[in-house]
């Protein structure tokens, strides 16, 4: 069993570099944090390399480690590799999985999001899509990254429930078309309230920019725009809370 | 027109204590930065005491300034006086409104939190409260303070839209059922689905604590809970983003 002494390890500083962008995508590889996700993150064959765990903790005795190399370090190395405020001791290193040819199918619910820079708003809608039974989550030009410890952390596990794709959201409105789902766009101008829609067994849902909503170019290829009236005197509302309302509405 | 000089100045030490609750309730004022966030709570007679802004930004021609005293400071000033990490370069200072006897009418629509501790939770929600229309907000055991900068930020000026009032939760229930306003907590194990429900309008909808969910002693006292069916593999909803879609339902 490997042990690492000190936070200079230079396996340490590896994973450290995986708190950026450029490096994950360079190696393949990101990293999560706490006992949950890498629970949620081993039911998924191969998709975790390394755990690496604070010698002040323990494994849960169910957990499957075929091919996961057990690594064991001083609590101080734990801390260097969390993100968070309080870290529960315990990260893992995952293989980021290989964009395969995700096809779209009929009948299925979708969600494209354009252009969504808030980790927490991304990481928040997976889990909603992955609530509300969506089965495939497209991230277009602009999305904050889906490997970042805020979005894997705002997803509750969820990045692990459904397939996500970083795409060109003008050739996936194209696919959804083609498998003759109604593709939805969202704006907070044009369009027709959302409840006029009959809710129906698949859609294809686009949620636009925290500030400046959905591209224009976008709002063109949709099917139908749609908005949700806003009541009092607010301007607008969350873009994950409009989510929620969207997604469970058609859904129906 | 005054103007400070330095972050050193007396006035600045006691404006930025306002970053702390128990300096806030002891001098009865919070703080509040940003144009937009000022802009609104201009509309509220009375409400701003101070604006403080840095001499290389301009107040709005149509800012209407009566009995606010306006001051100018070097813009160092308010980097200290910020939290955020783009400071606008203008703050205010508010009083807070005295917790008046806000009573609860027929045919209203209501919204009570039962200790939600994320702020940023709290602020989304009094956001979607004011756009579904909502009459009052209660915040009840355990909320997070209202006057924090990160549920203020969240709220995106809702909080000058709409009562809100902190409050003892069991009191609120019986004010709601004593207007015949049909009360509904919120529960992941027990209840019905909420689509079962007829949208009606008014109603009391209560969303509890981000991890323990609402406590036992107000399920106990509502006419009927509610759950959002979970149809994929998720063990939750982010309770902004349940809050929202509840809200939005239950309006009709």
């Amino acid at each position: 069993m490997k042990h690492i002494e000190s936070v200079k390890n230079n396996k340490v500083k590896q994973w450290k570099k995986l708190h950026k962008k450029k490096e994950r995508e360079q190696s393949g590889t990101f990293l999560i944090e706490g006992f949950h996700l890498i629970e949620e993150a081993l039911k998924i064959d191969g998709l975790i390399e390394e755990i690496i765990v604070a010698d002040d903790r323990s494994i849960p005795s169910d957990w499957n480690l075929n091919n996961v190399e057990l690594i064991y370090a001083v609590p101080n190395v734990l801390k260097e590799l969390s993100e968070t405020e309080t870290p529960q001791g315990i990260v893992a290193i995952c293989r980021i999985p290989k964009s395969n040819d995700e096809a779209i199918k009929p009948n299925q619910r979708l969600l494209f999001l354009d252009n969504v820079q808030d980790p927490g708003n991304v990481g928040t809608m997976i889990r909603t899509a992955d609530a509300a039974g969506l089965d495939l989550v497209i991230l277009g030009e602009g999305c904050a990254d889906l490997y970042s410890s805020k979005v894997i952390r705002s997803t509750q596990g969820s990045l692990f429930h459904l397939p996500i794709i970083r795409g060109n959201l003008s050739e996936w409105i194209q696919k959804a078309k083609e498998q003759e789902i109604p593709v939805y766009g969202t704006s907070l101008q044009n369009g027709i309230p959302y409840n006029e829609i009959t809710p129906s067994e698949s859609f294809a849902l686009i949620l636009g920019n925290e500030g400046k909503g959905m591209a224009e170019e976008h709002l063109n290829e949709t099917d139908q725009n749609l908005y949700i009236p806003i009541f009092g005197q607010s301007e607008s509302l969350n873009v994950g809370v409009a989510a929620g309302i969207l997604m469970y509405y058609l859904r129906g």
